[in-house]
């Protein structure tokens, strides 16, 4: 038999090997219970959707990427991310849901773009979000901001937020007449860090800004801090919406302080634009010391079901990165060595112990111990290599004399050291 | 704006309100538990494969109803099941993986097929299986049957496992030279339940078995018990193959007794057939008191990844139906009321006490307590409402006097009791 098939997955799908998936998985768990302790709830949205639906306020890139296709009379897609599922899924149970409406996502997403270094056509999104009935306090904003700071401390990690709001940028622009030009200028000027000063100001003049306009743009960009932040931009324009996004960046910096975030924690910078033109007031990123870009991103957007529903249901989200923190734990050693195997007690018979092994491994994993019997015939040498490999923290060795005797030789694998023990001093020890 | 899109999900696909969300969820994470306690690890294959891959041994209904479509030059498949996934990935990684290879996966497939009631087009598979380089101990199968008893006991469910081995059945069959028509009389007499006797008499006999053969096929399928079954059954035919399938059962049950498995845990019932061809050794159904249907199955298969590989794979693998076990937890009242709420605590501004109440909630958090506050503009009285209809378990009032005197008015929400604290009572309270 000679026709055998390739085994390959598809380009640009991501897959864990077991063992990195069982950190993966460790990462989703501890994420899932901060936002339990926020009080979101979850929810679980198909992969696909209708194209009608998908595709309704979307275009050029996303439209290109999307996975479409007909099955019978139905045009559906994969979904391209969460938030188009969730204003569908919002806009379809607006009366029976409670508002303020929390809820988190942590799925897959699909986009057949060219796979890249970093950038796969099969992902993880993990999205909360809070969406309001007709208005939405900044204290969920805020709220955004401090699920960062506990993810960070769940994962013991230095991070800092980086908040800043559209309105003032944008209020900006308007002052200088450039109100029809904002949704270029945001997409240029979210480039700086990039591209650098000069690239930005070019590129803003081939979009008709003056070069003192683009100035003026580029110094506020260039602040930031805290109260004084606010204090030093307040200079730069009296527009109408420019103060009223420095008053809701004044609210919510006071609510992060009340939450307990320090200066190390958060820190207002107007260089924050986030390129989507969907945010509308305020926006975050979020940065781990030693982590080259930010872990997660997102901000406030007027209203999310608006091509479903006549409702305004305004809205405040934030993202988290899953693979870009993943592999920043994974290589910073967050995971360490000793919880990596699947397999604590690894039961070894030697001999006609088989019967015993079952008994006393059953008695283990209903202490809650992840215990295993190596059943295969093989010999000891070859199993005891096998314990090793799978990184079983200890070996129970079992041979007719022990079991005779009711004495349970445990080896620590990682020591060598080996007690003898009684089934109840076993059972105790884990 | 009256062009608006209905805001609907395909027909067919599963979504549960978030409430309900949170409930699958803990199924999910004490099924979980149960496989980690087996030393079985997790795997995440891509919902999507090439469709070469994933059509390698299908054919009939699964190519009607699969998902395919071509993008670029790509033609994929979303997959239809966890099984032909993990047989790319363990021919993919044969030269790395540790054997016996035990991978659990929990996740969705997707079948384009009319949607009826309790069937879905995207649902949640839940499969755990242990693969074998070249042999594998029977041990595994009777680990598959433990898997069940050790689900069931993780939610208090009564329930028994029924096993058989094929090769019974398919010794038998062989003895009465029935050989070549095996696979047909394996689906007519899984029926057998379902249609009766007659039917399946009058089934066998349009293909070719005689009134005496089907009888001594039919009775060998009434046969059940434990070692009793196995010496009544070894006289209907001492066939080669009819022998190693009573042996295989004798050492399985031997494993599950050894095991602590009790008579109520499980039977031997050659009844027990599983329609699909595919298996080849150990069958077997798990059953739950009071649920119509079996909430799982499995059995042993030969070669697991032969489409892909030379090297011969032998398997076991057990699945459980995560909407029938999650439909009837739920109506038998295993959840319960008191942990339906996202909210533990629900934090309610009285005057000006917001900064206070965004302080507390922080504390309540970082002790581990799921609270929010209530920030909107509502009234207090609407905010009332809404911590009960969020089945908050606790209102916490923060008027500004109390705020003044450090007093926490702690209210039970389902008792209607009130109790004054100081912070370290609250924040000891739970």
């Amino acid at each position: 038999m000679n026709n055998k098939i390739m085994p390959r997955k598809l380009a640009g799908f991501w897959e864990l090997e077991p063992e990195k998936e069982m950190l993966f998985e460790e990462m989703i768990d501890k994420i899932k219970s901060v936002f339990a302790k926020h009080c979101f709830m979850p929810l679980d949205t198909p992969a696909m959707e209708l194209s009608e639906i998908l595709l309704a306020k979307s275009g050029g890139d996303v439209d290109k990427e999307v996975y479409r296709f007909t099955k019978g009379s139905t045009d559906a897609c994969l979904r391209y991310d969460l938030t188009v599922p969730l204003a569908r899924f919002v806009a379809a149970n607006e009366n029976n849901l409670a508002f303020p409406f929390k809820r988190f996502q942590i799925g897959k997403v699909y986009r057949g773009e060219r796979p890249q270094k970093g950038r796969f056509r099969e992902f993880y999104q993990c999205d909360a979000d809070v969406i309001g009935d007709g208005e939405l306090s900044l204290v969920n904003d805020a709220e955004c901001v401090k699920l960062y700071k506990d993810v960070f401390d769940e994962f013991n990690l230095k991070g800092q937020v980086k908040v800043s709001n559209r309105k003032v940028l944008f209020g900006l622009a308007k002052a200088l007449g450039l109100e029809e030009k904002f949704g270029d200028i945001a997409i240029i000027m979210d480039k700086l860090d990039k591209i650098g000063e000069q690239n930005v100001e070019e590129q803003l003049s081939e979009i008709g800004c003056s070069n003192t306009d683009a100035e003026k743009l580029i110094k506020l960009t260039k602040i930031s801090g805290y109260e004084d932040a606010i204090e030093k931009a307040s200079c730069l324009s009296n527009d109408e919406e420019f103060v009223c996004g420095l008053n809701e960046l004044k609210n919510v910096v006071s609510y992060v302080r009340a939450m307990g975030l320090g200066e190390d924690d958060f820190v207002l910078d107007f260089g924050v634009i986030r390129g989507h033109n969907y945010y509308t007031g305020t926006v975050f990123e979020a940065y781990v010391d030693g982590c080259s870009g930010a872990v997660g991103g997102g901000g406030r957007y007027e209203n999310l079901a608006e091509y479903f529903t006549d409702r305004k249901l305004p809205g405040v989200g934030m993202s988290i990165g899953m693979s870009r923190l993943f592999d920043y734990l994974d290589q910073s050693g967050y995971f360490g060595d000793e919880v990596k195997s699947a397999t604590q007690v690894a039961i070894i018979p030697l001999g006609d112990t088989l019967l015993d092994c079952l008994n006393t491994c059953a008695k283990l994993q209903a202490n809650g111990v992840k215990a295993e019997v190596f059943a295969e015939n093989k010999s000891f040498k070859s199993k005891m290599k096998e314990a090793n490999r799978k990184r079983a923290s200890y070996a129970l060795i079992m041979g007719e004399d022990e079991v005779k005797n009711c004495v349970f030789a445990l080896k620590n694998m990682s020591t060598g050291e080996q007690e003898s023990l009684t089934e109840q001093q076993l059972l105790n020890k884990f």
